[in-house]
């Protein structure tokens, strides 16, 4: 076993800081649900309520009610915010609006399923943590209806023309990680069918070997589509899909194709997103090295550093590999010296490329709020757990 | 008169380094139309065809030739660029896409009505640089079809639910300079309805004197929308508004009424946009001073340093307060010492809060192209002819 450099603090940063910095200042108790646009205090600083960020939030808070602390009052605030979405999040054709105002009132609806996935997860956890069954009944029924509208023809509409068919990482990504949760708490074929489908979805149409690289776009069949959009590589985004394939290995008994795979997306992708100049994680790459276009190329956002946190990590314990433990530590060390607001707790979410600060926010009403970080301290919790108990494979 | 300080070298780049550099490099003599997306060295690095752009370089190509010099190869390139829009940009219901492939067919649309904006004043430059009419014509049919889009409720998806009814600067601002640009080519009603209209909408709903700012975003009565994008500045924005009122006033025989509403908002804006720290416009602000949530908030770009030269130079030409030629210098100096390439040409256009190179590209399929660079050049030049021919009011 060997820990050295590895820190092991995570469940108490969770406990202690992340969770009450959001408890403390988010919850709207007069309108109900939550208020993610909090200043470097806690201070609200938008009244507007992003549908994805209370699905996740009642993910977040039920799971560690479940697999950190059994602390009633996380178990009541996300029935809160359980409450809320379900009093105002629902069109009347069953789908979710992307975003409320402060009474609850509907302000934007858009044509992805992301609302609705962040909602299969918190009502998933939260059946679990409140063993209440009627809400994992919910969940799959809301995961059926996703499940519709991604295989029926013509439901969702589509970013571009017939001249440009094309799909997206995100969709096979967020379809494991919401399948994984619900199978916590029900058993369906779909589930599976789920999961199977999208991992050789992003094997088959999305990784390409010849570029050492998971594209963020491709056509229908996986077709390389020689544009900004085609070439963009988000190298965090596909190192949060490799962690959930290493998940899904060890949830099959250390399945070794699962394995290898999410190894092989996380080495390539690393190669891509690590900054050799300022360290940290790159937000976006051309992957035939054209020059960026997206305004924020080269910033360092929270949240793709605690994917990788989560995949090297998750790396490391699979295999013993010290390379994966080296990659752990550069990039907890260099998170944890730029990111923590050391005074008033919490994260920064917005650096530039140097690791400065941009704006200082903990949140803002639709993007950052209690989840990828919360969530890393969770996962890399139990994994240092697994660890300690079963020790490091060498 | 006092030229003291006050650049006048804006033809000559005009004519030897701007329009060069893309005429050299962005001309698609096989598939028609223009790639704009260019790298340093302006190489083409996606092919994909924005359609605002191509009626930017039309109008653009079309005023050089009218205003600069009667380079018959830009007219012939402004008539390249209006073959491929009028082959390729139009839906069947008469509205224009938002981009198109390198062969012209159709990638997405949008709901706003920017591409009409742009295609009118191309239309409207391009009748007038070749004596042909019925371009005129087209851009007056055009702009009706703007015009029934504009005030038939419900023909123009809202973004935002009935629960935020909202409308942007944008509309009335490009209302504006549009209806400018076809009142040079051909006389109607319509055109002076909505210069007007539009003038009166931005001093009435969007300029707050307690804020002493100009909103990117009101409620339909210039109501204060205290969320982030409804205390949104955009500093370089405003300043565009601003000499597009200043030239109304000059158009209008130096109307006092108008020159003072667009020295107001030059004034006020100017402490909002200009950078204490290192220099430059600042991209965002926050009305209230909460903090910003945009990514790119504190970078420089291209556009609205173009916007500010002009505008400080139309001001100092209209009043002789020397206030207006050191903010020109100062906006001048600051863009030159960091936006040229001076080995390749043009300027790169987008930089970090403190000038440095954020992405060397020249261009990209839909933002920037051969329009806010050569429009500031072509302008600022009549504008030096102006004051050599008449001198600075003192």
């Amino acid at each position: 076993m060997n820990f050295e450099g590895i820190y092991t603090n995570y469940k108490n940063d969770l406990i202690n800081d992340t969770l009450p910095f959001w408890v403390n200042n988010c919850i709207d108790y007069k309108d109900g649900g939550f208020n993610f646009a909090l200043d470097e205090k806690g201070k609200i600083f938008d009244t507007d309520k992003g549908v994805w960020g209370h699905g996740r939030f009642v993910w977040t808070l039920s799971t560690a009610y479940l697999d950190i602390q059994q602390n009633p009052e996380w178990l009541k605030l996300a029935r809160h915010g359980l409450d809320f979405l379900k009093k105002h999040a629902f069109d009347t054709d069953g789908r979710m609006f992307f975003s409320l105002d402060k009474k609850g009132n509907p302000l934007r609806k858009r044509r992805y399923i992301f609302s609705e996935a962040f909602m299969v997860m918190g009502l998933a956890a939260f059946s679990r943590a409140s063993g209440e069954s009627k809400y994992a009944q919910e969940a799959l029924a809301l995961f059926r209806l996703m499940d519709k509208y991604l295989t029926t023809p013509g439901l969702l509409p589509p970013k571009y023309t017939d001249h440009r068919q094309s799909k997206g990482l995100a969709i096979p990504m967020i379809m494991i990680v919401v399948a994984q949760e619900l199978r916590k708490v029900i058993d369906d074929p779909l589930i599976t069918k789920w999961i199977d489908h999208s991992i050789t979805e992003i094997e088959n149409d999305f990784l390409k070997e010849e570029y050492k690289a998971v594209l963020e776009m491709v056509g229908p069949k996986g077709e390389f589509i020689d544009s900004c959009n085609g070439r963009l590589l988000n190298p965090g985004h596909a190192i949060e899909a490799a962690w959930f394939i290493l998940h899904e290995s060890k949830y099959r008994n250390n399945d070794t194709y699962l394995r290898n795979l999410g190894l092989k997306i996380l080495d390539y992708m690393w190669e891509w997103a690590w900054d050799l100049k300022y360290g940290g994680i790159l937000y976006y790459r051309d992957v035939l090295n054209r020059p960026p276009t997206e305004y924020w190329h080269d910033m360092k956002f929270w949240w793709n550093h605690n994917e990788a946190i989560i995949a090297t990590l998750s790396a490391y314990q699979m295999t013993g590999n010290k390379k994966y433990a080296r990659w752990h530590r550069l990039v907890h060390e260099w998170s944890y010296q730029h990111f923590p607001d050391k005074e008033n707790g919490e994260w920064y979410g917005y650096l530039h490329r140097d690791g400065s600060i941009s704006t200082p926010i903990k949140g803002n009403s639709i993007w950052k709020g209690p989840f990828h970080l919360p969530r890393m301290q969770w996962y890399c919790s139990l994994l240092i757990d697994e660890m300690k108990e079963n020790g490091v494979p060498q």
